[in-house]
């Protein structure tokens, strides 16, 4: 095989689409039709399209997209260090004209890629990808696979991965789009295992923004630090080691709910097993979303308003030593034949996963009063490198 | 069972949100919670929100929807007329409420019910009801099972069914919830044998309406009648039996799409399979979408510029004795752990299924080039009522 893996690209190479188109037609061979006709590409129109580049990977601040699409691939055996660096230098060029709705280098159906589609990719690197020589010292802290939990029920099909890709736009066409061609361009280095396809509400009936409900009807991520505070800062960008400043991690779990049972309750039974109402997602002790809880308030009867059992109790920070998670749903259903699964495509951003997420989720596993309703069927854990810049590529510093 | 069986609901009872959900809540016994707290509905934002009412069922002739889902159900053994016809009573209610963004009578889940989301629902009867005692002599002309084709695969997982649910919106998750509140209602008279959900960009990245692409990369739709022209008014609208009147056929077909062998092919190689240009859906005999196929027009080298087996030559009405179709694409993946299925939910709307419809598809059958990176996996046929007022209620002409 061919390929630049023996030189770094350059911007114009990156940026360019004619350039791109050669590289990566080159790197996949084949697989590509080299001598196709590629459209002009269009004039992006940038309104709604993010940047690409940055010190983080610019989806994970952004808000929750309407649709969105999680790929996991295992590395193959030849995929060593070098060949690893070869991807992301591909899904990089890849990310840069996609993300500007831009056909892909070598896209085998070019049209599909349209701007203003709101589209972003995340990448992400599992916990063995930190086996292979060369970069085991480089491994974040606490990058393993969760332990299972007692209420977990955990499928293999649904769990683990060596990388992610996270695709997420306001239009399907162009999720469906964008993964074919990363997952396409990663055939030679790696092989999908996994795919789990959610989509979230998180706009208004008059256009502005909201957090946004999951498929029991609850106000789903009210507890997040806000974008752009530094308490946003602390909870989510890593740190260290030097290659992952700027990073972060994420956990991605599959619940399935369990509509059905949840329907048989009063609306009350619901609210009191969050700790939030239905109708705003304020805490029982509130009246607006956003008030603060209350977590020693109590009834007339000496009641705890918010139960000791409550998900919103369990999982707040002022439990979990101050620490704080962000989280960010997606609703899925998934058909077998006349069948039907509903859940949440759960996933949880966080500087370091040992020591924000799994306090917390143990606590939940042990009393969460959703347990009843819920299974977590799906498991992983990623590391997100940072961002890059024009003419840099994902995971630079760790793979060059 | 109690119920609303031996009177006709009131005007108040099926537009007012109290009337209607203590209707609802008695026809499904057991399985709402009476004693529920029910949100106040919130005023509808009528802006993107289409009306109900009218002659036609509203959706068929309305933009394709970005999501949709598509659910065939079984009549039970105990369903007869009447009780067909309180379950047409039901999804009235439930239709016109969830339209305006308002909850369903007895929703259990009332927030995930917002205005605005350009929530659709149509609805349909296979062949298999017009066999109930009462309903033989109402049978729509031609409303029968298609043949099954030479290239056909067809499954029964995705073939056939009694009632046909077609819920479409902006937003997913209004899909999602309306499927769930349609299917529940249903449950004292129909199963549920197959679910189908699929997406449509029918919006260009300046926000103005495009005919749309499937995921071969095709402009997919092009040749149909202008919704509101007498000849879509000829196309579509049934005549006749008298209580079918104002309603249509509605011919549903899975179609999996080979991406893998289709990309493999040269652009120009694909343009002759389908006999349009990729980039603009233009025939190629011409430079603009709606331009008129020419299919006499020849290349230097005297070949037909639109091949004798290519789809859109198969397909145009000028070679089925000038009748045509309505055909609403929506693409969709399906997932079975790491391997997906990409295909087309075909949609095709016409008076008369054996005289407008049955005729091009054995043409296409025969000889359509496309023929060999597709594969008709699914098959349904149903005859979609007309349309309902206010106090009025679906296919009431047919089953009061």
């Amino acid at each position: 095989m061919t390929g630049p893996s023996s030189r770094r690209p350059s911007r114009r190479q990156l940026l360019g689409y004619a350039g791109a188109a050669a590289a990566g037609a080159a790197v996949t061979g084949g697989t590509v039709a080299l001598g196709k006709e590629t459209p002009h590409a269009a004039e992006p129109v940038v309104a709604r399209d993010l940047s690409p580049y940055g010190d983080h990977q610019p989806a994970v601040a952004a808000a929750t997209p309407k649709h969105a699409e999680l790929v996991a691939l295992n590395l193959l055996g030849s995929t060593d260090r070098a060949a690893l660096g070869r991807l992301m230098r591909l899904w990089t060029a890849d990310i840069v004209a996609l993300t500007a709705g831009r056909p892909a280098p070598g896209d085998t159906a070019p049209e599909l890629a349209v701007p203003n589609a709101a589209l972003t990719v995340t990448v992400g690197l599992g916990p063995r990808v930190f086996t292979l020589p060369g970069l085991t010292t480089a491994k974040p802290r606490g990058l393993d696979a969760l332990p299972v939990m007692r209420h977990d029920r955990l499928l293999p099909a649904w769990s683990g991965g060596d990388l992610l890709i996270l695709v997420g736009a306001d239009d399907a066409v162009s999720v469906v789009h964008a993964v074919r061609r990363l997952v396409a361009d990663a055939a030679p280095f790696a092989k999908a295992v996994w795919r789990q396809t959610g989509f979230w509400n998180g706009t208004g009936p008059d256009g502005k923004p909201v957090t946004g409900r999951n498929l029991f009807g609850q106000v789903d991520g009210t507890g997040n630090p806000a974008a752009g505070s530094p308490e946003f800062g602390a909870t989510v960008w890593a740190t260290g080691p030097e290659w992952f400043t700027g990073g972060t991690t994420l956990v991605v779990r599959r619940i399935t709910m369990n509509l059905d049972t949840w329907d048989e309750l009063t609306r009350s039974e619901q609210e009191r097993a969050v700790g939030r109402k239905l109708s705003t997602g304020a805490p029982l002790n509130g009246t607006a979303e956003h008030d603060e809880l209350d977590l020693e308030a109590r009834d007339a009867d000496g009641r705890l308003l918010i139960a000791e059992n409550a998900h919103a109790r369990l999982s707040h920070h002022s439990v979990n030593d101050g620490r704080r998670i962000f989280r960010k749903g997606l609703n899925y259903v998934h058909d077998t034949g006349a069948t039907r699964e509903s859940g949440l495509i759960f996933l949880s951003y966080q500087a370091d996963v040992a020591g924000q997420f799994l306090p917390m989720l143990a606590r939940l596993d042990a009393a969460d009063a959703l347990n009843e309703w819920t299974t977590t069927i799906g498991s992983a854990v990623f590391a997100v490198p940072p961002g890059f810049r024009e003419g840099g590529w994902l995971a630079q510093r760790l793979l060059s």
